[in-house]
This record gives structure tokens, C-alpha cells and sequence, in this order.
């Protein structure tokens, strides 16, 4: 299955600024190792001191950013993905992107392969109109039908699954959201892996 | 010099989810170390196992946040704060928080003593609103007035200089937006330090 999201609006670009957090010494490797293992080609890609920011299609903008924190679990280090997800800015320009791309997802098989529990929270910013918080309360019910463990807490909804359904959980509310009208879409979201903090979940609901 | 920050609407329940993310095998003992430096009696503070989130008056959380950044630099391990501050969220409850507390920042002093060079980024998101472009654009020209290095990139403005200014930087433009009557404002940041990467600002505005 290369492709399991019903788009649509697919030809608005999509952008997501991220970084990936190895809490280790060897920080450096496990990031060099994880853009190595992934295949970028339908995106365009720019890493900084303070990040990475890829911008494309959405498929492929998700593809890139799963595959590339899901390798970097398999180091065993705990790791964690933090990253900016952005659609319809006014702000933005036209340049810097890669939209001609077909939807074949170039990574969707190996991360397919991965199985990895994860903890993350995530937070839905609609831009731009008065009815924002009834499209959050809408996204956070779809999260309930992901195959995730959805709960509150302050600021953000937390969730707790495989890291795959969590990404592609992350994924549907985004392309939801596209569906939904919403002019500029902004979604942040935090991943962990391998913590050797205990679970802290709030809710089990 | 405890509060250089003219705060007017200071009664609403501010908020900052965050973590500093130390690239270290010895990442338990810098936040560990860094919250017993840390004088939180003047927020409400919950740790989990995917961040931290504080809650009070718009001064102290930005005085808490602060400080525990900049005592995680001090390690000398490439350290990385990653954060939402929030206010006016309509589903926000009412609870988790100490508004009773006076103005006096508790570790002012103490930060003021820290220099420490830092490269981040910032986004501002005002919901509910259509005129939120120009909110934005009004504080990232407000930025430009502190002493810190500011640059575009997409989906944020770069910000580089001494760590004190750019939180203090982040703090007013924060504290702008009361002043501006923006119902629902969210602000997230992402702060590095001993990078070994080497800096990679775009632009000189």
C-alpha cells in the first residue's frame, strides 16, 4: 500500500521544520545514518544548525519525515522528533519545492517494516478563522479512530501507540484538514522513543 | 533588575510546554542538574515522560524556562529547548496554576550571570483571527529591536545571538501580543547551543 490517504488538495505545498534529538554521544552518526537510510528525492530538503525543513507534496512531506525518525529509533537510543508541519501560508513563497512529483511513496516499505511503541502529543493550529476550536475538537475525534491511545493534557493532545499509525494518524488530520477548507493549517507534534522515563499517561479515553 | 517587561494583562493563565533535549549520553544528570539550580515555586511545574509544562503568570514562566535553558548550556553538551508557550486558549481549564504569585522573577540573577551564544528560531500562531499575518509581521519587526540577529526562514523567523536576549526578545513579543488583544496566542520556539554544526543564517536583516 503506497499510498493509504484519500488527498485531494494535494497540490497546495506542504512543509514541515523538524529536528530529530538523539540523546546520546553519538548524536551526530545517528542522524547521518538515518538521512542515509531514507530516500529524500521527492522533496526538497534543506538542514541547518537548527533544523531540517523539507517541503513537497504532503505524501511525500509525511513519507520523509516517518521514515527518517523511525530509522533513527532502531539505533536503540532515545530519540525524539520534533517538527513543525505547515500548509497555505501566506508568508510562503513559491520556490524551494518539488510538487511535480508523482505519489508513489518512496519510503512507506520500509517503514512498513518498523515497529517501534512511541509516545508524542501533537497540537492543530487553524489559522486565519473565528470556528478554529470546533475543527481541533473534530481533528482530536478522528485521532480516537486511529488505531493510537488519544488523551488530554495541557496544550496539546497526547498519544501513545506504534510509531507508524502514530505519524499516519498525524497524516489524516493534516489531509483532513485540507478537506476541511482551512486556508493555512499549522500542526506541531513531539515523538519519543526509547525513553527510560516511565509512561505518563493521564487519561485513558 | 527583576522585570524589564511592562505587562499590563498579567492575570490570564499562561503556559509553556516544553523540553531541552541534551545531546548526551549523560542527558538525565543535565536536566536533573539543571532543574535543582531552578527556583519553580512560582509556576506549576508537571514533568512526564514527553516534556514539561509550566503554568503561571506570563513573567514566571518565561523567568523558568529561561533559566533552566540556560543552566542546561552551561554543561558544554550541544543542548536543544524546544517550546510552546500558550495563552488564551478557550478549552484551556482553569486550574494547575499559581496566579497568586508576586512579580519578582526568582532567577533573574542568576541567568543575567550566564552568557551563552545561541542559534533558534520562533512562530507566532494568533487564533481566531483573520488579521493574523500582520500580528505576525508587527512582532517579527519587533524582534528586529532587540539585540539579536534576526532572519527568515520558512515557516519561521531565525533568531541568533546571546540566550538572555533572544528569551527576552521571545518574552516581549509574547507580552505584545496581550497589548495587541489577541484572545488566543501561541508562540513555539526552538533554542540550540554548543552546536558542532556550523551556523547557517540565510540572511542579515
Amino acid at each position: 500500500m503506497n499510498n493509504p490517504f484519500h488527498t485531494c488538495h494535494n497540490s497546495r505545498i506542504a512543509g514541515c521544520d523538524f529536528a530529530i534529538y538523539p540523546m546520546t554521544d553519538h548524536f551526530v552518526d545517528v542522524i547521518t545514518t538515518a538521512l542515509k537510510e531514507v530516500d529524500t528525492s521527492k522533496v526538497w530538503v534543506k538542514t541547518t544548525d537548527i533544523g531540517t525543513c523539507v517541503r513537497g507534496k504532503i505524501t511525500h512531506v509525511f513519507d520523509v519525515t516517518k521514515a527518517l525518525f523511525l530509522h533513527a529509533t532502531q539505533t536503540g537510543y532515545h530519540v525524539v522528533f520534533s517538527g513543525t508541519y505547515s500548509i497555505g501560508c501566506p508568508g510562503d513563497s513559491d520556490g524551494d519545492v518539488f510538487l511535480a512529483e508523482d505519489d508513489r511513496r518512496l519510503n512507506e516499505a520500509e517503514s512498513n517494516k518498523i515497529k517501534q511503541e512511541v509516545a508524542g502529543k501533537f497540537s492543530l493550529y487553524p489559522l486565519g478563522g473565528g470556528d478554529y476550536m470546533n475543527l481541533i475538537y473534530d481533528q482530536i475525534e478522528a485521532m480516537k479512530k486511529q488505531n493510537i491511545r488519544v488523551s488530554s493534557i495541557h496544550y496539546a493532545t497526547r498519544l501513545d501507540g506504534d510509531g507508524k499509525d502514530v505519524f499516519n494518524g498525524l497524516e489524516q488530520v493534516f489531509v483532513n484538514m485540507e478537506h476541511s477548507g482551512s486556508s493555512h493549517t499549522v500542526m506541531t507534534t513531539t515523538i519519543s522513543a526509547n525513553s527510560p522515563s516511565k509512561k505518563d499517561v493521564n487519561s485513558d479515553d
